[in-house]
Formats: C-alpha cells, structure tokens, sequence
C-alpha cells in the first residue's frame, strides 16, 4: 500500500510554523507497511489542492491530509476533497445537533451548518480535542482519504484512537521497533561490535546516533506486535552480551533515569560539585521523577575562589596547574566527598569556550565511597554542546564506576 | 517571484528526520519577498524528482532542492536535476583538483570523479561545513534550480552567505523583522496593551508566544534592509514606551543574557540557592558566555537535611510549613546571602510532580542587597516545564528587582 500525506496551511509555507505533522504520519504508516510516496505542503488555496489530490489518486492508495477543517472561509479541505473523490456532502445529523444546541439562533445555525455537512458514506471522526472534527472518504476505486485537523495535539490522539485501528485492519503486517541505547562508543565504533547482527532480515539491526545518544534499532516485520516482539528479543539478548553494562536501557530511557534506578536500587545518595557545567549534571538528574530520593546536594563552583572555600581546592593546586587540570578536578572530588559525606559524587571542569585554544578540554571525575577517578577528555561543538556532553557522560561515568565498585555490592 | 522547495531524501519519508530545512528556506524566502508555491518530500528517487522537477518548472521562477548531493548511488540530485534542465555535466577543475590531492590513487579518483561534475554554467557553491558542494544552475527560460546538502549545520550557513545574496540582487522588495521581548505578561496581554500598534500596516506588529517568550514582532516591507529598519524604529520605541522595563531585549537575547549584561554592567556578583530547579538556574546563567565574571556560586539543596546544613534553614520552619513555603523559601534566601555575601540571589522552592495537588506551586525568592522578596507562583505543565518556568521567572524577578533596588543605582 502507497501513500501520501499533504499538509494544508499557508502559516506552513511562510515558514511561521514547523511541520511535524508530516513527520508523525510517516513513522504511523510506517508500522503500518504503508510505504510513504510523496510528502506534500501547500497554502490554503482549494485550486492547488485540487490539483494535488487529482494527482496523488492516479498515484497511491492513501491520502492523509492534514489542516484546514475549521469554519472559516480559508478552511476548504473537506469540500475540495469531496469534489476531487466525486462525492456529494450530506448533512450529519448528530453533527447538526451539536451546532443548534450550541447556535440557538436559526441565522447562526445557518450560516454553519458546513461544518455540519460530511461526504457521502464517510467517517466521521469526533475531535474531542478541537472544534472540528475530522472524516474518512473513500472513492468508487477504493481510495480513502483522511482527512485531519491541523494542530498537532488534535491530530496525533485522533490518528492514534480513530484512524489507526481503521489502516490496521487493511494492513497486511506491521513492523515493530525496540531501541537500545548504548554508551561509550561512537557510532561507527558500536556497529563495528555489532555487525554481526547486521546481515540479519527480519529483525534487522541498524545503528543510529542523536540527541537520544548512540542506539541500536532492533526492527521486525511480523503479522502482529506480538510476533514482532518475540523475533525481537533473541537479538535484544545478543546486544546485550555484546555491550554489556554499557547498553543502559530501551526505548526513551535515559542515562539519568540508570544512574537514578541503580542508586535506588542500592539504597544510595548522590551529590555533585560542578564548574564547566554549571549545575547542568544536578538539573538533569532532578528532571527523573523520584530524583529526590538520592540527590542529596550540589555546588556549583565557578569561580576559583568559590572552589577555594567551598571545596577546599588549594589555591597552590588553582594557581600551579589551573582550574581546569586534572589536580584541581581530584581535589574538587575530594573535597565534595569531604563535605557531603555522598557515597556517590560527580564533579566537571573544563573550557566551553568560546573562545581559547583549550575549548572542548575537559576533565570528569568520579568519587565512589570515597574513591576519586578522573578522566579527561576532548569534546568539539558550541558551548551548550560542550557542557551537555559533559553532563550526560559524568553521569555514565558514575553509572559504571559504581556499577564496577566493590564498596557497594 | 514563485519557489518551490523540493527535500529529498528516503529517511524524510519514513519519518526518521524531521525536516526543518523546508521552514528554514520557507522564513529566508519570504524575507525576500518570494512566495513559495508548495514543498514537496521525495525519497532518494531519480524518476520521482524528475517528474517533480518537470512539474514545478512550468509553474514556478525558483527551485530549491535539498539533499542527495553525498557520494553514493543513492544521491542522484546533481544528475537528475542537469537532465531536466537539459544541461550537460561538465568537469569543476577546482572541485577535481581537490579530489586529485585527496584520493591520489587513480582508481579511486576516477570512482569520485562524478563529485567534479556540475551541469553546464552553474555556479558551484563551496560547503567548508560538509564535503558534498551545492550549486545553483539555470535554463534557457531563466528559471533556477539551487541545488542544496541536507543536514541543515551545511545547508544553512551556505544559503545564508552565498545563496541569499545572489537571490537578493533579483529581488525587488525585502521584508525585516525585528522581535521585541515582554516578559511579565501573556500573549493576549500583551497584545491588549500594544493594540494601538496593531492597526499599522508598514510595519505590521504581531503578537507571538513560544520557546522565545512573549514577543512583538514588528515587520516591515521596503526596498532595502535599512529602508525597513528606519520604518521599524519608531514603533520599537512605542513598545519600549508602553512595557518599560519588562522589555529584555531583541532578536534573540534572552533574560539570561539581560541579567548577566545588567550585573556586569554594574559589577556586581550572583549566587543562587535551588531546591525545585535542581541547578536550572546556574546552568542556564552559564550558558551565557562571559556568566564566569559574575556567577559566583550556587547550591542545589534538594533534600531538607541540606536546606538546614548548607544554608541555615531552620528545623522548625521545615516541619511546621514544609520545604514548600513562603517562610522556608524566605530563610533560603537569607541562608544564600549570608553563607556566599552575593550581591543577587535567586532561590526557588516548590513542587514539580508528577503527583499530588500541590504540583506546580512554586515559591521564587530574590535577595538584592540583603533585601529578600519572596513570591508565590503556579504554573501548570509537566515536571520539566514546570522548572524551566521557575528557572526563566526568577532570572526575569532577580533582573526587574535588581533594576528597582536603591542599593546598587
């Protein structure tokens, strides 16, 4: 099955609004085996729909639109579609109940009553989210056309109750993904590990690296979710032992939310002392519900002389080898431990620039029941880029140094 | 002038990649007063985009294209564009000069050599933020096609310096904007006291909600930027004159970045104290470059022991009105001022969730000059919204105050 998915609103082509929208139907179809043929954005001009749908009907077997379904005169997806599928608008009656008990007045009820009119034999989707609802349509050749509101918020609950289960019935199998999210290799690296995985059909393994970090799509092809499942897992497994505790979870799982669960688990408190990132590793921590079971505090040491009196950092250490050296990074460990008596302690210094030769030198360390070790390393980006990678990887780096420590077993 | 925005690319349809790129040259466009007629999403598809290409060629003065310019088979945008321009490819000597230096072995350089190919006449666009180079190129009806790489880190910056330019020269008017930051009120607010401005047709002024905050854009159309700032000028200055101090800044500034500018200014020092914000506060401050001459140090007491510990909050007030409370969130402040003799502080207080009925009460403290204010907020959205409010509240409080304050004029 083909299909394609056109974006209706002028507010898209003057670039005032980004469309996700397209984004979202493709990864549904997707699932589904619905190939997707075409993506298409046009104005709030019924000639150019017109145009696009005649086209899209010689071509696929699908056509989701989303937008322009409101009561103004701009918004004429439903009458333009109709009259491209050939079909008449019919009054609907439960429709038209809602707008005379809303209305009242007879000329208010009249003057719109469109939003009461649907194509013939069509679906109507209730939009309890919005104001206007949304149909399915279907020509004399078996193609359907969905029509959607716009906004996001309506669009996605109403794809997902009402027209999914719809697509489902028709389709033939659906494919299935788990993500499992690795730290510690880069992205060429992690599918060198596992390229024994990749030749495989069904499931198939691919590698992939963003703003989730560096992750393994395990995808099956199957006639249900169950069936995708269970060709999944075996694969699941294999990963696992490949990567062992650097795979630190699956499908929007987080390394805080690790770090969190494995304090939790072992009945521990955390505490951090943080220059470069400047309270970044502390806030990311608090974002997992229950952070504050375990993080006890933090300090954010900025200045040389807040590490001074804070930390307790000699002024020696500060002046001989700077504040950011490996030195002052262990004393800063030391000192954080001293102070909040944690049994787990996450501290960063560093350049985030931006500007210095040294921007992107960084050094995490890591105190566990006491045991300080510090790593240095080298990120590139901007600024933010810099103090967020140093956060996410403190934070791994803590996950696998307690994992590993034998003072908490 | 008509455009067409064609992105290309197999990843785009199957809902991998959001594409961001047809809204980023969607905003340029229509700053140069070029309409765009439709955007169109192809996958990595040779007979698809021709026949797209042939399409938008009898309807439009412009095409733009991005991606599948990279190495592979897959990457058929070059190609297929030349063909149905009807232009022949012909050898770029300093594109293949630069493969020489690269591959040196003759093989290798004769496997590449396709990547030194241009249609005929074109202008080939340097990409120093990618190796695949773009290019514009033209057909005997003078219709063009720019041909540009798809991450958007390449795609931007070329099209900002080197293709807008060229488009510039053939445009007959441009449209600026300029954003004026509020904070303090909502968008219906703000647009209710600004409607005086609202009628104004050249420039326009509009109100906008979003990630940015609460903002004015003030947009004018000329025959030259400069022309468009001389009309923009005299309606800023009615907006200063209507918000006062609760204007922040301008295209792109931030509250952050007004209060980092306003202590630096006059020379003065910031702590913070961060129980609900986890260390939001500090971390957003030092995302600001040059927040190292001015943040002096925070503290994230998460857990009551450390509201008692680290800055002095009384046992007492801990029990009889809870860590959330106007009295707690007062002796926070106090706590901060007397541990760090900051010149400003901000503390924040409050719940977060995701459950019970108090969530989303917040308590946001300032200390300016020893002087503490406390003030009682709700917001409503999930856990992480609810801190990144917090957060951007007591930074715009900490600003408005310090502004106010008699200590330091």
């Amino acid at each position: 099955m083909k299909a394609e998915i056109i974006s209706i609103g002028t507010e898209l082509l003057l670039g005032d609004v980004l469309n996700t929208n397209a984004q979202f139907l493709s990864k549904r179809l997707m699932t589904l085996g619905i190939d997707v043929y075409r993506q298409v954005t046009l104005g709030d001009n019924g000639g150019r729909l017109k145009e696009e749908l005649t086209d899209a009907l010689s071509k696929v077997d699908l056509i989701i639109t989303t937008g322009g379904l409101g009561p103004t005169v701009d918004d004429i997806t439903k009458e333009v579609c109709a009259d491209a599928l050939g079909l008449s608008l019919v009054l609907h009656e439960e429709s038209y109940q809602k707008i005379v008990a809303y209305f009242k007045n007879p000329d208010a009820i009249e003057a719109n009553i469109n939003q009461a009119m649907f194509p013939e034999n069509s679906i109507v989707l209730r939009n309890p989210w919005g104001t206007a609802p949304g149909c399915i349509m279907e020509n004399s050749d078996g193609i359907r056309v969905v029509l959607l509101p716009g906004p996001p918020r309506e669009m996605e609950p109403l794809f997902d109750l009402e027209v999914y289960p719809i697509l489902k019935k028709d389709s033939t199998y659906v494919i299935h993904s788990k993500e499992v999210y690795i730290s510690g290799y880069g992205e060429w690296e992690m599918a060198k590990i596992a390229s024994s995985l990749m030749n495989s059909a069904n499931p198939t393994v691919a590698p992939y690296a963003g703003k989730k970090g560096t992750y393994l799509r395990v995808t099956a092809k199957g006639t249900s979710i169950v069936e995708c499942e269970a060709l999944i897992a075996p694969i699941v497994h294999r990963i696992e032992a490949l990567f062992g505790e650097h795979v630190y979870g699956y499908d929007g799982d987080t390394r805080e939310g690790a770090l969190i669960a494995l304090l939790k688990d072992k009945g521990l408190v955390i505490a951090t002392a943080e220059s470069l990132t400047g309270g970044l590793v502390a806030s990311t921590l608090v974002n997992v519900p229950g952070a504050s079971d375990v993080l006890q505090e933090s300090y954010v040491t900025y200045s040389d002389e807040a590490k001074h009196r804070i930390l307790g950092v000699s002024l020696d250490s500060l002046e001989r080898y700077s504040a950011v050296s490996e030195k002052v990074c262990y004393e800063m460990a030391t000192g954080l431990y001293h102070r909040s008596q944690c049994d787990v302690g996450i501290v960063t210094t560093g350049y985030a620039g931006p500007y210095g030769e040294e921007v992107g030198m960084v050094f995490i360390g890591t105190v566990i029941g006491g045991k300080v070790r510090v790593r240095k390393e080298r990120y590139s980006g901007d600024r933010s880029t810099i103090r967020r990678r140093t956060a996410i990887r403190g934070i791994d780096y803590a996950r696998l140094d307690l994992m590993k420590s034998e003072c908490f077993t």
